[in-house]
């Protein structure tokens, strides 16, 4: 018997696309495989995605206020709409919940929800809730946004020669994760572990504004989600390690208790900075209006290639992973 | 401290509505408490609603094929499209699964999601899969539908007077929950717990040319579900218990087991037909109709009244309750 774990989230989701794909519509603009799904109603194109979080999985119960549960599962669904340019629109949240959790609590995760949902300036307009098996917290978060104009950025428009530009500074919430998990008192980090914010603006402006090629959120860790881009567009991407933005906050931490910088940086998830290919002629001028207008930053981190397939970093292969289901 | 299983899950969807209703958007015609939400785009009104399903509340993963997971988990998420009189057009799934699940069994479990989805006539177009903290499948089905010239039938239309009727016949389902864990060779009513049928085309016609003042589906038991639209109507209903449509195999099955049928057609949840109030002089002509256009046929069980808010069976207050989470 082949089990999932043998196989790995990657492989598992290439062959349900097999399995889906055979049916068409042609009211979807792009079925599958991209953080959005895009379907047409009327003359607006709709970006749908749904995102699944469960309890010591994606959130550790006792270590998040139940606030920032709410948030951060919300703002993750969100981050998919702001990867594409979107502008939030709905959505809808199924959870399953323990019998004994108390209903305090359950109303402090809501009230996340509602706050991540209210700062994207979108409403939450339905979905489902029923008895979890165990006594874990799983949520399922359904978002809908509609695309400006008809125009979205993909995974899959990235050319040979542009540059790969990343916003604010990774390996916070990866570093946050690590700062929660051994008790240190780094709320800087922890924040950035509880409450992640959704690049929406910066999305909206990078799509309508700045025309950039491709375009993808950092959910998975920079190596994985530039591999993504890498495959849907059939091109190479090097990575200069050096040019990667670090906070101070998290530099301090590595030091002080003798951490690798790396896997943060590489390789952690759930950062939702948003990871863009944009054509070299075009990036002094974009890079100077975002950093004008968006607190956060954009820098420059690599180039896009057609000299190999895949992710490498400062030329060569990487041998640090990102996160992937089920391994 | 309070628990959900003090309040129980009708408490806590109130609750949550009181949370979420702060927010307020123009294009969110009907927001919570119906079978759907509704949403304008463009000129065109779409229906809404997501349902999550977890291996041993909602499904027993030892005695259900894996198709047969996938069709009812799709299949019952689609019966919220059909209780409104919508059309499918998409859906998404999430899905939490343990790491040692052969992928083989995942593969099937798709493969009955596609063909409800493919029986409504829609397409599957994104999602999400995620590891499962403990060994339990959690499956989220978000569809969207439309509404046939911008109508839709919610819970709140009933008027006093108006015939309660509902499709098909009542109580396979969970009697098919039983005889499933107790062993018992059933097929007919195995399949009725496996394979609900949303009834999609009955709801449309139901909708466009019937005109009914009130529809709902029945999933959580008639007494729950007729509940719903007295509350949301602001009226009485009274179910005549003998008028209740039975099948053969149920009358067969509860007489050879001794068992009660009133639990499984006032109580039993799962059932998938349509629960629907129509004003009296419509109601022979919409019925023969009805009876010559679909197989499934449609029952006249009660009425509505002003003369007391909720539902009594034969005028008197029920015991018998319909499936409720967290109690």
């Amino acid at each position: 018997m082949i089990s999932l774990q043998d196989i790995g989230e990657l492989e598992l989701i290439k062959r349900v696309e097999l399995l889906v794909q055979q049916a068409q519509d042609k009211k979807v603009v792009l079925p599958l495989g991209d953080d959005c799904a895009v379907i047409k109603v009327g003359n607006k194109f709709l970006l749908i995605s749904s995102d699944m979080s469960v309890e010591d999985v994606h959130f550790l119960s006792d270590k998040f206020p139940p606030t920032a549960i709410g948030w951060k599962v919300m703002a993750s669904a969100w981050s998919d709409i702001a990867s594409m340019g979107g502008e939030p629109r709905w959505a809808l949240v199924s959870m399953a919940l323990p019998k004994r959790i108390s209903v305090q609590k359950v109303e402090r995760i809501y009230e996340g929800m509602m706050e991540a949902t209210k700062f994207v300036n979108a409403v939450i307009v339905g979905g489902d809730t029923t008895t979890s098996y165990d006594d874990k917290i799983v949520i399922d978060v359904t978002v809908i946004g509609e695309a400006i104009h008809k125009k979205y950025i993909t995974r899959s428009g990235a050319k040979p020669g542009d540059i790969l530009a990343v916003t604010g500074t990774l390996g916070n919430s990866s570093a946050g994760l690590v700062a929660l998990q051994k008790d240190l008192p780094e709320t800087f980090l922890w924040r950035s572990q509880w409450y992640p914010v959704p690049r929406i603006q910066e999305g909206k402006w990078l799509c309508t504004k700045a025309n950039v090629s491709a375009m993808i959120d950092i959910s998975d860790g920079l190596l994985t989600d530039a591999e993504h881009i890498a495959e849907m567009s059939g091109v190479g991407i090097n990575i200069h390690k050096q040019k990667i933005p670090i906070s101070e906050e998290l530099s301090i931490f590595c030091k002080e208790h003798n951490l690798s910088i790396d896997n943060f940086i590489l390789g952690g998830g759930e950062e939702y900075q948003l990871l863009v290919t944009v054509p070299q002629e075009k990036w002094k001028k974009i890079q100077n209006k975002f950093n004008k207008k968006f607190s956060c930053g954009i820098t420059e981190i690599g180039y896009v290639t057609k000299e190999w397939q895949g992710v490498r970093v400062d030329g060569v292969v990487p041998s640090i992973k990102g996160y992937e289901h089920f391994r």
